[in-house]
């Protein structure tokens, strides 16, 4: 697998930074992001330094992995309306964004009880 | 598959309603929004009439139908940034947004210049 020592998104993988994990298999991990524009807001990342979300090979089971997400974001935060951005112009590490609608109820600064909120959510 | 008869998409899906596709199979099809922002700007639908992304079942097809659109893109615009956005308050079908930096050049307007571009560098 392709990693790259100076990429922070590696480094979260690597263990090396904290990040407030929601989900992990074997090839996709999935975090809070630290700037969230809605409580629960979600990064979910390939564990292989791939530049773009275009290039991940299993695109499919990278999908099916932010499905998850998304529904649990559904449950966790009790709304129909999940979101999901693909820019990834800042952070040359894929990720797609996966959030509430902005305007759930909810601190999104908390970021230990929206994390566990979620993963009790995960089926 | 079920179908709402009141439903936009559901009506470009039957050829009731023209649009510029660029992609369809079995279970989907690719055309080009009618208010792009920028040229190219592509909606990605399941053929079944559902209400959110997160409700598709075969979503792992569902995105490598989307990331087949985005290496178009990609190759039809000659740029690596291809963006895509999964909202959907808007048409209660499930529909996901991909399209091109809007700094690349071309005129968004040309809709059957553009679905060409994308249907000769589709793989």
């Amino acid at each position: 697998m392709t990693t790259d020592p100076n990429c922070i998104f590696c480094k979260i993988i690597a263990g090396e930074i904290p990040a407030n994990k929601v989900f992990e298999d074997g090839d996709f991990i999935a975090f809070l992001d630290v700037k969230p524009l809605s409580p629960g807001h979600t990064l979910v990342i390939p564990k292989g330094h791939y530049r773009w979300v275009w290039d991940v090979p299993n695109a499919g089971e990278y999908f099916e992995v932010t499905r998850k997400i998304a529904q649990a974001l559904k449950k966790a935060f009790v709304t129909d309306f999940v979101l999901s951005k693909i820019i990834g112009n800042e952070i040359p590490h894929a990720h797609i964004w996966v959030y509430p609608d902005v305007e759930i109820s909810g601190d999104k600064l908390d970021f230990t009880g929206n994390a566990k909120l979620i993963k009790d959510n995960l089926t």
